[in-house]
Order: structure tokens, then sequence, then C-alpha cells
């Protein structure tokens, strides 16, 4: 008999079927048993009315046949009666998480500590199917408009966008890095391609232990050329965001409606504020003495995504024209005001969610840039050749995932986003 | 005037339009000046009887507006007349790669010291558009199948699969190692989702140099659960790869064309030899000595590549039943010849493609197989987690992104089939 799942189970009522999983939960009453079997779909109750599960523990791996019987009180309105188990594997243990719980009651560290067991829980495997869906509707918006995807290093040569907070390894004994992000390698591949995306490791040795820091993160980078300044740029930063939205919408249903994610509108244009601009309204409306500062704090983010709640209806808000001086070398200045940048945030509900901009193009304005923060273009030079042999007007975004998923799920800490998270004090499982 | 690309001038013959991208080649007659102009998508010509471009070095990035004119010698049976230019970029110096010519004449190690500029060649370009289709179609593959793409981290605990050629770095004052694979976690995920995959960055310290060999490349990953046995694991194989080819049939035409890619079919059922007996075949055959050795070499796959093509019109043959002693201590043995595995090889065009098979599912499974070979099961605390507490029978498999492109393109060294290759010597750019 060929196994069914089983959110399939309706459809096969007055029949007998095979489901196989794990056994999440057994509750005995005092003539039948009650028994919660978890597949990858969902879940499915089996009444059981003799002793053949009286010696199973939790997560015990079965094939189970049975006969499916409508039952309005059963999960999904049918369950399993007259039912044989076939054991795959006995667990040598009891878990030590309660899934059966419809909602982990545990502290997040014993969560992380036992992440193999912990992940099995639905509400766990829901958030990372809404991230996998978001990675499918961030590839297919960019499919569609003609970016390639690209991969692209993550042992580089020198520790170069920062300079801080980059984990050094050995490489055949000389000191490599690990990337920081795939900028250098995503600009010059606009050279080969004009539009490139690329989803994978980042790598930032942060010294902090907060609930927003993670040493390893999964970036959805793209860039393109033939700009004529960010605001191209932000077109397309828009375009991604809408299509991870779509992502999530159709490919992840069931787990928005678990989680109960209220899925953003993208809106066709999104509200956008100047730094300066944005300063004014935060100082008006607060009283907190913010001009001439080079940054917003986390604070005036969330206070410029109630803004745009408020006034435009809109969980995005974009601001532009942040100073040059809190903005990488590689950073376009604004030509009319060239103390701010021709860069842009993308505020989502409050954070921070995607940080972009208009790059330099010429090799000139890269010897310059260099030299005005003191350093030599030397260990640039695998980088520079780009704009050394014709570059386009071009820039790009990056997008955090986790950060994507924790804001629509309403995760207080970025760790629950991440399958396995790599931070000051946790490097496993 | 909006900006059209080159593979679309045919459908403006008699139409005004502007291009953009690099002036790759001038050739100046007595009268004329032909000027080949690159973008994203292809080559076009442009007649020049002014001085307009007498200044130009190659690489300088124009737009360029003119009149479409069918000229059945022009590439693509049209070419621009009566151009006007406007300069985005003017390169610093004539670059150090001859892109005008239809293959690069260049050493490979100055093509891959010079990567910003020399993937910029068509020839090199269609390479990674042909990796890229290959993601495309895999993902798709699977994702049809029930599939879910996780993300798992680079940075592990403990150097664990075979313990040799690791990079080691420094984790906020702790040793930590890149991972050498997503082995570990990949399984872990079976007991959530069943079925899973990933893309991404591997991490070899292969202290050889040789065309064979990267210290980072591209792995695509895939896991599932509730299996038979390998058997199971070798038909989701065959439909990734299937997928796969598929990809870049649909996806990347015109790099096929230009490379001159024969695609392989991928039979329903691939041919599929014991290891025994292929061994006896290989010694039939050639008179070479082998029985008794534990693994094929490098030889031998390419004998059984010309015998799958030969006696069976394949592309790919499937070997399964390698001796234990070979591979690593998760593999499942064969129930009815213990000193034999549930796992298979999928050698393409003489090319070991794919390494996979089913993986032990029980704890005390897991603590006998590395007791055998002398291991605590201490450093795998995390991953023997997730037998502890039930996995079903599973397996999976591992495909080198780079070894697939480069027996499609015919590539004889790896390193042509990476972006920036990372290798023994070589760490930028």
């Amino acid at each position: 008999m060929q196994r069914i799942f089983t959110n399939e189970l309706s459809a096969h009522v007055g029949g007998r079927v095979r489901l196989a999983g794990w056994l999440q939960q057994r509750r005995e009453l005092s003539r039948v048993t009650f028994v919660v079997l978890r597949d990858a779909r969902g879940l499915a109750q089996i009444v059981v009315e003799d002793d053949a599960v009286r010696d199973f523990l939790p997560e015990t791996v079965v094939e189970v046949e049975g006969d499916a019987v409508a039952a309005s009180q059963a999960p999904g309105g049918v369950e399993l009666h007259s039912p044989t188990f076939a054991v795959l594997a006995e667990p040598a243990e009891a878990p030590p998480i309660e899934l059966r719980r419809p909602e982990l009651k545990e502290q997040l560290p014993t969560i992380l500590d036992h992440a193999p067991v912990a992940l099995r829980h639905p509400r766990k495997r829901a958030c990372f199917e809404i991230a996998s869906a978001t990675l499918a509707g961030y590839r297919s918006a960019l499919d569609a408009r003609g970016f390639t995807e690209i991969q692209t290093p993550k042992i580089v040569a020198s520790a170069t966008e920062s300079g801080a907070n980059v984990f050094e390894l050995d490489y055949f004994g000389r000191p490599a890095y690990l990337a920081q992000s795939p900028q250098f390698f995503k600009q010059i591949m606009v050279g080969v391609f004009e539009r490139v995306y690329e989803v994978g490791p980042v790598f930032r040795a942060e010294p902090h232990d907060t609930p927003r820091h993670l040493a390893e993160y999964v970036s959805l980078d793209a860039e393109l050329g033939f700009v004529d300044d960010h605001r191209t740029v932000m077109r397309f930063a828009r375009d991604a965001v809408a299509g991870m939205a779509e992502g999530v919408r159709s490919r992840a249903a069931a787990a928005v409606a678990l989680l109960e994610v209220e899925l953003p509108d993208v809106p066709d244009e999104i509200p956008t504020l100047d730094f300066p601009v944005a300063q004014q309204l935060i100082e008006d409306a607060t009283g907190e003495r913010i001009i001439g500062e080079p940054d917003l704090a986390p604070a005036h983010e969330r206070w410029l995504g109630d803004w745009a709640r408020r006034e435009h209806g809109s969980d995005f808000v974009f601001v532009t024209g942040y100073p040059m001086s809190k903005r990488p070398f590689y950073t376009h200045p604004d030509p009319a005001r060239p103390e701010l940048s021709n860069s842009f945030d993308l505020i989502f509900r409050g954070l921070e969610l995607i940080t972009g901009g208009q790059r330099l193009h010429r090799y000139d304005d890269y010897v310059s840039a260099l030299a005005a923060r003191g350093q030599s273009p030397a260990p640039y030079e695998g980088y520079l050749q780009a704009f050394k042999h014709g570059m386009p007007p071009h820039g790009g975004f990056a997008i955090g995932l986790e950060r994507w998923v924790a804001r629509l799920v309403g995760a207080a800490n970025i760790r629950e986003t991440t399958l396995f998270p790599r931070d000051l004090n946790r490097l496993s499982p």
C-alpha cells in the first residue's frame, strides 16, 4: 500500500490507508488510547483499542495502516481506526523537548541546544517553511527581471569591507578570512551579467550577544548595472520584497495560517523619506535632538515604521541620502550634496531590512575614496580590476533572510529564525 | 529612449534604438570604423563614419543611439548606423585579456588572475549561465517532489566527516572549522521536513594542486526519509540530474549553442552495476588485477563510462555496493553482504558526479559504527541527538556543481567552471 501524508487523509475517508511518521503524543483513557502521529505535512489522530502502542516512547518512527474515519473532533476531521503498527525506529530515550504542546514551553537556550528535536515542532517547522518560500519568491522575482544567479567565494584574501568583525582562518598556512558579504564579487559580476543575485552565507565576528546579532546568516544579495542612480536600485529592491511576500503567500500557506502571519502588502510606490527630512520629523515629534547625527538608531527606525503605517498605511518606508561618513567606501555620493550618499535603507515594520545604494563605478573614484580613508588600494587589487577596465553606473542591495522571517513571524530573537544559530557563545549543534 | 539589448535588435530594424554596453572591439578601415558592442545578452556591430570612437579604449562603457539596419554580414543580421555615443565610464587602461577573440588565447593562470575582465568573454559567461540554469533545474525538480530548501551553518564545532582536509578558524578565541559538507545537518533535517535540499559552498583543505581539486566548491545536497534503501535515493538522484539537464536546456539555450554542449539524455532507468560486477567487467576487459581493491580509480570510472555508452547508449551509469571500508561511518551496510554498503556513485561521461546512499538511522548503530572506527561519540553529540530521538530509514546524495558543468562544457580544468577558484595556491581575486 502506498503511503499517504496526513494532510491527504480527508480524501481517503472510508478507505484503508498507510501513514508514516513520528508518534508525537499518546493519551491513554480507560478503554482506548489516542495517538498523534506527525509527518512532514501535519498531524493525524489514531484510535488504538489494544496495547499495541503501550511501550512506544515519544518520537518512535512508525508506519501505520488503518481505516480513515470521519471524526469532527480530530485534527483535519479524520482519524484512523483499527490501526496496525510497524516500528521503523525506536528512540533511545524520551525527547528532551515536549513536542506535544501547541507551543514549546522550554526556554530558548534549551530549544537551541536540542534543535535536532525542537525543530520538529510544527511551529518551528513553519518558521523555516516561510524562510524556504521566501527564497523561492526572491529568486523568482529576480529571474523574471533578467538576473543571473551567481555563487562567489566565502574564503577571501583580505578583511575588506569594514576590516572589523571578520573571522580569520588558516588557509594552507597563510591567513585568510570569511567573506562578510559578496559585495565585491557581485559588483565585479555586473561587468559580466549586468544583473546578478546570490543567496548564501555571510560571516560577521560580532562580539555582541544580543537578540539581533548572528555570526553567520543568510544574505540575499543583488546588484545591477546601467542604473540612473539609487532610485533604479530601489525599484528592484521593492520588486524583490514583493516577490518574497508572494513566495510566502503562495508556497507556505499552511505555515502562514499556523503562525497567524499577517503578510504585508508591498506598495507599488513605497513611501520614501530623505535622511534629513526623516531626522526632522523624528525630532519634531519626539523632541529628541538628533539632527546632525550620522545615522538612525533602532528607536528611530521603529518611529519611522509607525509613521509609514500611520501616514501611508504602509509596512515599508525607504530612507535615502544617509551621510557618506557612515557608509562604506564604495558608496556613490549624491552629486548635489556630496556629504550625503545615493544610498537607502528599507525599513519593514520598524526594522532595517535592506541596505543598498548606488556604488562608485570609476576607477579613479575608488582610488580617491580609499585614499580619503587612509587606505592603500593594494589589498583591493582584484576588485579594482573591474573598475580599471570599464564598469557602468550600478548599485545593489542586501536583505537579511532571518530579519525578514523574524519580522513576519514576530520572533523576539533572531536565533529563532535560524536552524542552527552561530553566535558569540554558540557553535553547536 | 528605452534601452534595448543586442539580442532584441532584429525586432527593431528600420527604427532608431538605444543600446548600452562595453566597446569590445574596434576595427578601423580607411573610411569607416567597425565597433563591436557587448552587453549581457550578446554582441552588436556599429558602423562609425566619423572619429567619435577614435580615442576609446577597449571596454569603454557607452550608451549608443543609432539606426538599426539589416546587414547580413553583421552578428545577428543587424547593425547600427549613424551612431551617437555617450560615454558612461572610461577604462583606466587597456584590458589585460583580449576579449575580442572568439576564444581566449591566454593561459589559464593569466585568465584566473584577471577574472574580473576575463569572465566578460562570451564563452566564459556562457559557462556560468549553464551553472545558473543547472541550479534552477535542480531546485525545480526537487521542489516538485516535496523537498524543502534549507540553509545550514558553514562554521562547525568539530572536524567531522573525515577529520582530514578541514580548514580551521579562530571563532571568538576558540577553534572552529569550515563545513566539508552539510551532511550532518541535512540528515538532522530529515527528522523535520523528511525531504530537504541545500545548495551551498563546501570547503576542503585539499593539499593537492591538480585539475580536479578545489578548496571551495558548490555542493547540491539532498536527503530524504522513509526510503526502502539506497535504490529509493537513486531514483531521486536520477530525477535531480534530469532536472538539471532540463534546466540547462530550457534556460541556457544560447550558452549551450555557443559552447556546442551536447546535453545528455537521462534514461528513466540508468544502467546500474554492482561494485563486484563492475570490477569483474573491468578486469576481464583490461587484464588489470583490481578485484579486491576497495574503490575504483578514475581510469576505471572512465572505462565504465565507455561501457555504459557502448552497451546502453547512456551517458550515465550507477555503481552500487561499494565496500564499507571506503565509505563514511554513517553509511548503511547492505544487510545481505555487510562488508558492502547500500551506497552508490553516479558516473557521468566517465566522471564520478554524485555520491550517495542509505545512512544508518538507529542510534545504537551510530555508536557502534563510531566505536568500530575507534572514535568517541562525544564530538558528534548534536548530530546523534537526531538518532537518539527517532529517525526513519533515510539517505541522500551530493552533486558537485563544477564537475557537472566541466563535463558538459568539456573543461579540462575544474577551475574553468568556478568564477573565482580557491585552491592550494590561489586565494584571489
